[in-house]
């Protein structure tokens, strides 16, 4: 279950004490498969917190750091073989590229949670930094782990569906209907809070899974787009709904609805694709299935499943069970892990569909072209391009 | 089953002879509840084709008309117990208004296809010519007469969901992702044609109806949208995908997107109205469920069925069957029907929710400020109201 | 939509009256499609009620006689161009032989409620008259009317599961958990009157339907079974609950549940048939779909609709609509009835699939076969055959 | 996430080699939370892959043992803070008892996939030494570690259904509808070796989980039963299709039906209860979702999901996600293995719902009274109950 060489890589997590649930969903989600192993983190800036998440996870006390800052400085003076090799940015977006930046600086590969950062520009820099070391960074876009999603993007890749018209992705969530934060929740503070959020509310926080999903699935750029953005509470800062239509570089259009204020929708990301020949639907919340269609055959339920003959060789790659044993959350956050520690030990390792700099660049253009849109009416928008 | 006084309704088609599923499924409907009889009709211009279908139906050569000029002609001359009461219209649409009119005038009652004509001035027209006569006028809008949209609707009424901060409604087809005109369907043939068609194409034949449901279950009006349309097939004249944003009058937002040239989609009709204490979800295709869910409780899957407990007096009056026996579609129309039927034989009955001029300049409001933002880039454009 | 010669056929109706809602399923079914009229009826032993419900279906007085006695002397009496052709029998159980006797003998054809009778003894006597006779005699199997039913009919006929290894069908209600019967409810207190219901409660009531899908679909006889019965309420005279273990002449064996008392379940009569190279899976409350499933190709949704490609022929005659407009309970009865009308008006018509006389014999050895097992402690008990 | 003293609990396994796809679900359930730690293990008799298999998880190769019995001498010579804690048994059944009893008795917990022998006898027999010992023993029950499953079991016991009535369960899967073991399919082949694998097929096999499944939430036992069992394909020697009609000690009755012959099933397990005021129903293939319903509301869909409101403590304890991320077959499996690891640090902890010895005896009485009934045709059998 393990990389090759050098048995499990080590990481360290930054972030992710008590009542974040992502932190431990990382831990499970890195554990899953056995190919790294945890070893070392700074988990609240409440020393008492700190302290009791590293023993809860068995670290010893030198490995739980105050900081940041100190845990970088405290690992680069322990010898290679116990030196941490990996960290894990679970924090609020506001320290996403300080993070990476001195993380990758000091030679560590970076994990980090979405978006990339709060600003298109601090992330060309985090990207530029990137391209000059022999590290890898990779984004936590979870639901890219999917094993159907990989199989959505090379039947789209493959040309089943022939030139792509339609892409409508949609990710309802109900949980910020009410006023959490006034009820001291603290996740749902931060995300209201610019400073430490970004610009974007539900644009940052769930948008870039559904934009992210749509070029990961779609293979095409988006290019332009006119969104609305809400805010349905009295003194929420950011937004908590998102409607945006866009169009592609190869000529589809589309439309990406996201909300937190949908009441009694959970997690509901769900994409369909419709082309000149078929089309595909795939529903986070029923992760087992892919819906396609043709022309002229009966709509076909492409079920999950390891040695399914339907599926192609990076599905299965990304599947541990046989059919009929459903695989959710975690197991899709376990496959970027797993991908990524392979290709932390093995540097010619393309990592085909891992989602990295690029994609973060890409949320970032996706939450600044959003607002300026929004900010205009709605006025259609191009996209800058890297490098443009 | 039938109507108090009077026996039962006799009506006259205009249009819906072979080839149009949508004429039979009017007799259909018609007949569904013993209310209605057919007894005169013009089916098709071709005098084979309009005998055959006539004969077919059993009616009297006499009844069987060349032209709905001459029907209206003959009708008139009849004895008034023999004589036609109520006509139907199952034309391309750009006859809607020119026959409602000319029935209305010679003093009886019609039941339009939708959409009500081909021009909001033509339908203000045949709105102030119906205002002034004591005729009833009611419009296909087949979806409105489902029983749990009734439900959906009189719980938005009654506030079950609080405000409403979101609805989103979609209309997917994808019968004509094809070039099905050229190869000789008429259906197609003349929904592409402005002439026959109006201005709009997948506008006015699905998107007037996803538009007419959200405004019948969300029971405010649009106020401004922005929409985006597009023609896939080379040589098409009308839009085949409609993409708009829009805002209620009560402060509401949300999408409403219809297309014909989604693959494997067949008539999937869905809409979700999210307010500030629950939800609701109505799909046409399974029309027996509505999907209620709140914040504290579990969803809640509210079943159609005779004698539910949880169902309003008017949702069942709108069912035929216990629970577990699926209604579909005939049996929507059929209420439709069954409704303006009874509202026939008793001048004073409301007839609460049976679609009519008002449905119609509704539509038409939506198409032409569809069209009016598209030629603008999507700008937000309002839409008119009556009387303004 | 009627037959070709001869214009409606016209039916009475025996029972139906108010109350009972299978009456008024009936004339809907009946009116559906145009093929048939009613011409006269008894419906209630009551004579205001009789008269009252054969005004509100706008019958001549005359035609609205006082029992079904006299309904068949009167019409008989009638100018053929004028007589009722076809009596459609909705009774409790203990009359559907006795009036169809009567009927026949009189020359009229028959249409009867399920089961046949209440005895396989005077089902057969029934049989033997009806041999005799240039007479239609249908039941209302109705389930036997969707047209899916129909498609896997065809396709395990024509071989694409292999040989059956198993079939397992279940018919779970809920409506008989509490003590209807002693609330007033006329619908449950007939049921569970031996005299009026025959020896099966729910055995007779659903069982036979299950029975009778298995046996349609399967394309096999049952040949012996395990029964096990049981009644929950005290006072409860008849079965509430089978459970049946079964063999088929080739080989298959399954399982039979049929329950009234399963709470919550509405009419979920469902059908999974599995061979050696596929299955099918159908369910009655999703009446538009068809599962197929093989061994190396994603699951199919055989969905229904006019002219869709995959459906064959018989399927394509049993469908009003395009894919995506839910087709019901109610055009399944009226397929019946349409394939009765058009038997009753061309006698070489083989009106294939039309469940009749056998059907009607199998329903009640079934029955008698479930009640001999039961009574000796569920003991594997073979059926009769016809004619042994 | 690990227990709060002692560290990770050190697990060793036995069998779970290469090609099995158990044995790395085992390993993955166990590392998911951090609270177990493979330390050693014997994966294969061949020496070559045994120590194949030990590299890729990274033991070091003392602690890669040549056999089960020199695991447990070897191990039994380590310091006790090295030494082995629990061993998992993913044999073939016929060792399950062997090793287990010697482990037990070399003071080893153990963790053993069921079911849990070969013969009521020998698991009697290991009830009696595990009586005797403070040691912990777990049955690889997996889907009794489902949170909704448990949900299921709490609504039961505290009335919300009323006395029970009726219990359907089923069981289908597809993968041995052909000949998997002529084609050298090593899962397939032991199943169906009685040395292997003991007296049931299918009935030990899946039987067993659809049985337990029954009890543990019905929550009362099974008492007596009527079995069919089939082999379907030429040569198999154990039964690969079960039909069973039971009752239970509280009154109720109900089905279970499990087959490896089903072609296009997957994993299908499900169950249905129905009460006297309510009925639940749950299907492993969409672990997250529990449909409830009762006398007078509209159906209930109990989702699962960190901190909903209507799920009971237990089943909070039993979920790591909130709503929408869906949990599936490993994280069931892992809530077994955390309650296992929690129990074997605490001595008084009460392990309330984790599947063990008594399972296991259950299981066996099952199989061995299905086989029983089934030699005498069906014939109703009592199940033996413990120390009878």
């Amino acid at each position: 279950m393990q990389a090759e060489t050098g048995g499990k890589v080590r990481y360290g997590m930054i972030g992710g004490g008590p009542g974040a649930f992502i932190g431990a969903a990382h831990r499970r989600a890195a554990a899953l498969d056995g190919a790294l192993e945890l070893v070392c983190g700074t988990f609240s800036r409440d020393p008492a917190n700190n302290g009791a998440t590293g023993r809860e996870l068995g670290l010893a006390p030198a490995r739980v750091h105050a900081s940041w800052q100190t845990l970088l400085a405290d690992e680069a003076r322990l010898p290679p073989e116990q030196r941490v090799e990996l960290l894990v940015i679970v924090t609020p977006n506001d320290l996403h590229v300080p993070i990476a930046q001195a993380a990758l600086t000091a030679g560590f590969h970076v994990f980090s949670e979405k978006p990339a950062g709060i600003s298109l520009a601090e992330v060309q820099r985090l990207a530029d930094t990137l391209a000059a070391l022999p590290l890898r960074y990779a984004l936590a876009h979870s639901y890219l782990g999917y094993p159907l999603v990989w199989e959505a993007r090379e039947r789209v890749a493959r040309g089943e569906l022939g030139a792509l018209r339609k892409i409508h992705v949609e990710y309802p969530q109900g949980w910020l209907a009410q006023d959490l934060a006034a009820t001291g929740n603290r996740q749902a503070a931060w995300r209201d809070d610019p400073a430490a959020s970004g610009p974007g509310g539900c644009l940052g926080d769930i948008g870039t899974h559904a934009f992210s999903l749509a070029e990961f699935i779609g293979g095409q750029p988006i290019t332009r787009l006119s969104a609305q953005l809400r805010s349905h509470l009295p003194g929420r800062r950011l937004d908590d709904d998102v409607m945006v239509l866009f169009e592609t570089a190869a000529g589809a259009s589309g439309s990406l609805l996201a909300s937190q204020v949908c009441i009694g929708e959970e997690n509901g990301l769900r994409i369909r694709l419709y082309g000149e020949r078929g089309s595909l639907e795939w529903r986070q919340q029923e992760p087992n299935s892919l819906l396609q269609r043709s022309l002229d055959q009966p709509p076909q339920d492409l079920r999950a499943g390891l040695g399914l003959p339907w599926l192609s060789a990076g599905t299965q790659q990304r599947l541990r069970l046989p059919a009929g044993h459903p695989e959710g959350y975690l197991e899709a956050l376990a496959n970027l892990y797993r991908q990524l520690a392979a290709a932390i030990r093995d540097p010619a390792d393309p990592a085909a569909g891992l989602p990295g700099i690029h994609t973060g660049w890409r949320g970032l253009a996706f939450i600044e072209t959003a607002l300026a849109s929004h900010r205009r009416q709605g006025a259609w928008t191009p996209l800058p391009t890297p490098g443009a």
